[in-house]
């Protein structure tokens, strides 16, 4: 399946919530991701997140779609995506 | 068309995009929106944001879907939506 994945953390878990996600997914912008992902690496995509995230302040929201066809993507503005590399 | 909009943009331009896609779709966490918008309103909503944005640092993404039913969102940890009426 597709997947969007956007988080929103406390500055102290940023850190960590964004290595998981690369480790998962593609980085977009900020805190957004998306990717292609079974659904058991979707889980354990879960399942790590919530080790790291304040239940009670965190959140990590997931969009799922069976084809990448389906959900068409726009940048408007600066493209981010290149410098995934470097960070 | 369905879609979801993540805006990435200098402190200083926050509130106005955030009222901005607020007027167009509803907000979901931080700087995330969905809902439902016809293509004339879309286009409306990226011509203002556009004015608001620093094109050298600013973006937004525009994911798009024909059907919202081809889209399934799951929220992990904490659900903000709820907090919506009263920003």
């Amino acid at each position: 399946m597709y997947v969007i994945a956007v988080y929103d953390v406390g500055q102290k878990r940023v850190g960590k919530m964004l290595k998981l996600c690369r480790r998962y997914l593609n980085w977009i912008q900020n805190s957004v991701f998306e990717g292609e992902i079974s659904e058991v690496r979707l889980m354990e995509l879960k399942h790590e997140a919530l080790e790291i995230m304040d239940e009670e302040d965190d959140s990590l929201i997931i969009f799922q779609t069976r084809q990448e066809k389906w959900l068409e993507k726009e940048i408007v503005g600066k493209e981010k995506q290149n410098l995934d590399n470097f960070l």
